[in-house]
Parts: structure tokens; sequence; C-alpha cells
């Protein structure tokens, strides 16, 4: 169908684990395919596993598995390199070494780009080759490239994504069926939604450092992990979901990244979305990313976070894109990024829920009311519920700093009449 | 920012209207951002209006402004064409000739592409230029980008969209409110959503002409506008879409691009979609796609579908990569494509809903039931509802051939107890 039929772009890959596996099957089944329609002519050469001897239901020519990883990155018979080994080390080195060696290369490591990226995009820029990352943020959903070219003339104003599916799948079990927080971080583990330890999950981790790679691209300026303010779901109780859904609201673990002048903010936390936008629709172990430009307005991408073929579409997307710009001769477009200013948390503005355990006698509500205005903090809706001695005051704020939220809450804890500060979330909305 | 700082591209505009004064406008005041994040410099040379005479709100250099559009096409101090006008023709010709000069050209006009796309992708090709349309279908989602690059590698199975607002406006209101299609109609119009003759919108011509393009891209087959089984929403009643309601789906106008078997089917109709399905949350005069393949799963890609910034948006994203092309050499990628085997609409199979009014007498269900059975359609279930002397007969049948559905509707117009055949709606979603 083409002309001069170009020579096969060789490829090495490193880590055959759920998504190398199914990159190389859907590798071999589609090439023929993707020749056609693309032009691209892309060939498994060589994996990297971490033992060579295991059989494996993947079919490769003799010679293509070894254990030895930095022999596939120092092949002169691969051409590109994909890595998907995740953790830092020895990721990084590998894919520095591909990279000065000229060769593409392909990520789907969230963790290696949260705190190598900048050292490594100055490497590809160096060498003058691509470094793609599709399937490191929300999995199979095309985001990066829409982000970082379809939305290259654009101001991007905030980036809220819904990127960690294990998360998503607890929040909507104790939305749906009321369950506890323990119960439905079982059910999630029972179905293999969510590890055996599911730190990095539910403490905000892993949305974490995918904040900090989408806040990189949607601004242009370098975000790491560490910029991120992160709060997991461990605290969300059945209770504040129901008064969520009460008050039309849906409890969502946000990735939120904002321009604030010439900063940025970034941070995870759960946070209360209105039931009528759409990301309150995503249900499940569903990833997506709700962006809102100046001129282009709102915007989402939905799809599935993670799993094996899904994450594996999205790096072979790359690998075609890596492959055609090799033969042409061209590259995908980076510019070299400043370090972010990152507007610290406390300075963010928003609106709160907050639900506090009361001793239930005369005159607690005025005390408890007494200290948000002590910090300017402006109440708008209050509900109490009585619980025996005890009453449960759940409290809307308008839109206050995290830091006189804070010093409120820290006075609150101090009152005689206050047995618990429990439920804070932000809410998300309209102002 | 740049080691050696490029020419800039120079930018002929043909249209200003409401998206050519929005890219005029976005293009002057993010020309200086857009270089320092890309590397490209645009700016704008000529813009080719009806009315050069008459005042505008965007601020041009002397002399820039034309009332002959051919003129900018061939001006030498044009590089990159951007055609904004509509209609067929002169835009056809003027971006034919552009095309020629090897002039890359940026185009939001649907019913041009989905006329004459085989023409103009071959006279791209034969020229080496980008010929790019993110704006034409679906505004300023970005959508052709990552189907056609993202997902190069992804067999694509379905790609189901709500992409015309004013429909979607109306069913919105026709579902929230009860209104009648003419009351939200009229609705719509006072809100500037459809115009005075809505006939391309309701009618769904212009989702067809879209439903072309999505498959075009999706399947890598040229589909025309010709091909797209088309029908509109004038015949959908609040009776319609209560029963909807009643059984978990709301009514949307949906593109729907299948592959079946190496045929693609393609066409545009009122459905039913589940409530729980991300479409059913796209609400008003949003746009979204959801798109189905083999390895990625379900992705949707949701936004704005018209306006004047959001398209400008759009469009500016493609400039930007044209630019970009021009400078290094490079240019996007496109295969030569194949005509179409177009699946005829007869010899598609779908779940039905059917709507019919029959006289209220014994006997009467019998009858039609026993029509149902002749041809083989099997219902799934039936409720009945007394209307004075006549009863409304709604029924959801098991997956049938449209074939077949359309011999049993016109076997019961026949029937002397049937009064009306009124909705009739395919339903979406899991058989």
């Amino acid at each position: 169908m083409f002309g001069s039929e170009p020579a096969a772009v060789r490829v090495g890959v490193l880590g055959c684990g759920t998504v190398g596996g199914a990159l190389v099957t859907l590798l071999q089944r589609e090439a023929p395919a993707i020749a056609e329609r693309t032009g691209v002519r892309l060939e498994v050469a060589r994996v990297a596993v971490r033992d060579p001897a295991r059989a494996r239901p993947v079919d490769l020519p003799p010679g293509a598995l070894t254990g030895d990883a930095g022999s596939v990155v120092t092949d002169p018979g691969v051409d590109v390199v994909v890595e998907l080994m995740g953790g830092v080390e020895p990721a990084r080195t590998l894919v520095l070494d591909a990279l000065k060696a000229a060769k593409p290369v392909v990520t789907a490591n969230k963790q290696l780009l949260a705190l190598c990226g900048a050292e490594l995009f100055e490497a590809a820029s160096a060498a003058g080759v691509d470094l793609l990352y599709e399937a490191a943020v929300a999995g199979a959903i095309p985001l990066i490239r829409p982000l970082r070219e379809s939305l290259a003339g654009e101001r991007i104003a905030r980036v809220m994504g819904i990127v960690n599916g294990t998360t998503n799948y607890v929040l909507t079990r104790m939305t749906d069926e009321g369950a506890s927080y323990a119960d439905a971080l079982a059910e999630a583990q029972a179905l293999g939604y969510a590890e055996a330890d599911p730190t990095a999950d539910v403490e905000g981790y892993d949305a974490a450092a995918k904040a900090a790679i989408l806040a990189t691209i949607a601004f242009g300026v370098q975000v790491v992990a560490d910029d991120v303010h992160r709060e997991g779901i461990t605290a969300v109780t059945p209770a504040d979901i129901a008064f969520a859904g009460r008050l039309g609201y849906v409890v969502k673990l946000l990735a939120v990244s904002e321009a604030v002048g010439t900063e940025v903010a970034v941070r995870v936390h759960p946070a209360m979305v209105p039931a009528s936008h759409p990301l309150a629709a995503v249900r499940d172990a569903f990833n997506a990313v709700f962006v809102e430009g100046e001129a282009v307005g709102e915007l989402m991408f939905y799809g599935r976070g993670a799993g094996g073929m899904p994450t594996a579409s999205a790096v072979l997307g790359d690998l075609i894109d890596a492959a055609h710009n090799l033969q042409v001769g061209g590259r995908g477009r980076t510019a070299p990024m400043n370090r972010a200013v990152v507007r610290p948390m406390a300075d963010l503005s928003s609106q709160y829920y907050l639900n506090i355990n009361v001793v239930d006698r005369p005159g607690v509500l005025a005390a408890v009311a007494a200290v948000f205005g002590t910090h300017g903090v402006s109440i708008r809706s209050m509900e109490q519920e009585g619980l025996g001695d005890e009453a449960r005051l759940v409290f809307i704020t308008h839109k206050a700093t995290e830091r006189d939220v804070q010093a409120t809450l820290a006075d609150l804890r101090h009152l005689d009449a206050v047995e618990r500060v429990g439920g804070l979330l932000r809410v998300i909305g309209p102002e």
C-alpha cells in the first residue's frame, strides 16, 4: 500500500507481566493491520523478563527472551525501548541508557516519571528522541496527546481527575450499598481491584504521582510527586457519603491541578462533586479526567485506568507514534520546562463539608459557631442530628482558605463539648 | 527559549464569523504563550471576509482583510490556510487550490468533508501536506487526534456519539420537564441553540455528516454522508421518553458506527440508552463520543460541540500541529483509504422499543402478538395502558433485524384494531 516499504521498527520490551504480556500479544496480532493503516511496521525483537525459563503465554522467536534488561537496551537490533518494569531502579538507568543511545522510549511508569521526569525529559531532549508515556496516567484513556497537542494553544484553568480505579471502586460500593470503608475495601481486594497492601491506592500516593504528571502537561511546568498535597479515603465514612447524597453530591477521590496566577496548586483528596457533574457518573474502577480551559470550556476524558489490554493499547499508540517519528526523522514536540512554583495548600480556598460530634446540651452550637466566626469561616448551612447523648453537626461553609479551616478545626478539638472532629471534604462546584 | 528562532508561520483565514473571529482573537492573544510552549510562532497574515468594509471586533494590520478569498490562498505571504466559511463551494475549490500549492489546510467544515473528503485527502496526500479537521466533529472535543493516533493500533468495534448539541438540548428539556418536542424546540430557538429553520439538526443531517467522518477515522475506510441511515427526533414524544425513563433508559439522538465483519454500518437515530451508561449523563448542548475497542475497552470523550471559542480552540490545536509539521518538514500520518462496504440498515440487529395505539377490545393483543410472531420478532416485555376507548401497547423486543421489525410494523398498520404505530426506538445496551 505504501510505495517504498520501510524497514520494520524493532521493539525491545522491558518487563513481561500483565501489561508487557498483553502488549506482546497485541503487537503480534495487530502488526499487519497497523502496517496497512499507518505504514509503520512493528516487530517484537527482544523481551527482558525476570525469569526467562518460566513458561509464558506469548510466542516469541528463540533468543528473544532474556533475563538481562541492559542487553535489550544496548542491542543494535532494538530500535525502540518499551519500559514496563515499574519502580524507579533499574528502570531509570535503563531508560536513560536507551535515550543516550538515541532510542525512543515508551513507558507506563508513573512513579518513575513523577520522581525523575525532569531528568528523563532532558535526556530525551538532548538525544533528540521521543519519550512517550500515555499509559502512565489514566491507563487506556488517550489524555497526554490531547492535552499536549490538541490543547497546545489553550490556557488551562483546572484539571480534575478520578485517576485511581481502586478508590473509585471502593467509594462506588460505599455510595451504592452504604457499605463501610473496610467492607468495600475487602470486596475490592476479593475482586482483584485492590492489592493486599492497599496503601499506595487508598492513601492517595498513586493518584498523587499521576496528579504531578497531569499538572506538568497541563501547565507546562515541572511538578513532582512531593509538590502534591495528599489525603486518602481511609477517613471517609458512610455517614459522610449519606450526607453528601442528601445534599446532591457524590464523594470522589479527586486529583486536582489548578493554575493560580503564575503558580500551580496540586492536590489529591476526597471531595464532594455535584451529582449533575460528569465526574459524578464515573463509577466502579473507571477513570476520568475533567479539564477546564479558557477557550475550550469543559472537556472530559473517560475510560479504563488499568488492566493489561487497556494499558497495552495505550502503550501501543505511543509505540506507533515513536516508530513513525523514527521513520520520518521527526519527533514529538517537547519544550524545555521550568520548575513549577507551587501554591501551598494552606493558601487555597474551597467550600468545606465538616462533620463534628458534640455533647448534646444547650449552648454547644453557639460555642462551635463562635470558633468558626473567630477564624472568619462563614457557614452556608448546618444540620444537627441527635445520637443519644451526642449530636452530630454537619456544616457546609462558604468559600474559605485551608489555613482558616484548619485553624478552626484545631480550636474545635480543644472545646470540651466536642467529642470528635470527623469528616472533612472539599466541596466542588459553583461558588 | 529555542536555540535558532524559526520564522513565523503565516496564517490565512477564510471566513471571519463566530468561529473565525474567535480564532483571530485567540491567535493574537495566545501567540507568545504558544511560541514559548511549543516553539511554533503563529501570525495572522490575511483574513478573507464577505464584506471587508464592515467593522469587526478584531484588530488586524492594514491590508490583512480582503473580500477575495482566492487571493489569500495564492498569497505567497500565507503559509497555512484555515477554512471556516462552511458549505461546499467555494470552500472546496479554495481548499483544493491551497493543497495544490502545498499549503497545509485546517478546516472545521463537516459538510465539505462528509461530501468531498476522499477528493480532499487525495489532494493533501499528493501534495504531501496536512489536512486537519479536529473542529469538524464534536467541536471542541479532542477526538480526531486520539482516534487516529492514540488508537492507531486498536481494533475499534463501535463508536456512538451524541454529536448534535441542538437535539441533545431539546431531548434534555423533554426529559427533565416532560415538555413536548415543539415547546422544547421553541425554547432552544429562543436561547440560540436551534436555528429558525432547524431541519439540519432535528432531522439528523448534521449528525449524519459527523457520523460519516467519525466512521472514516474509526475504521480507516471512506464513508460519506449518503452511506448513513438517518432518522431525526421529530417523532419522539414525551410518552416515549416517560416510558423509557420508567424502564431505566434515557432517550438520546445517537450517531452509531459499527464494524460488522469487514463491513461498516453507520446510522443516526434516536435510541434508548441505559441510565447508568456514561452517554446518559451528557446533558443540554454538550456532545460526547463513546468508543468501544477490543483492547482499550470503553472510552468516552466529552465537551462542547459548538460555540465560537470552543471551536476556535480545536482549530488552533490543528493549526499548531500543521505549523509544527511545516517547520520540521514532517506531516501527519494519512494512509490511502478504500471506499467502505456499507452494511444496509435492514440487515442490522437491535432491541426495539415500539409504541402502538390500538382499539381497546378483547383479542387485540393476541392479534398484534401474532404479527410479531409471523416475522420472528420475539417480545421481551409488554405494557398496556388504557386511554379511554383506546389502549397503548408498549413493547420491548429481543434482538431482531431492522428488516423483520419494519415488516412487522407494516403488517400492524394494516390491522383494523391498530389506530397508530407510534414511537420506534432502538435500545442500546446489554443483550
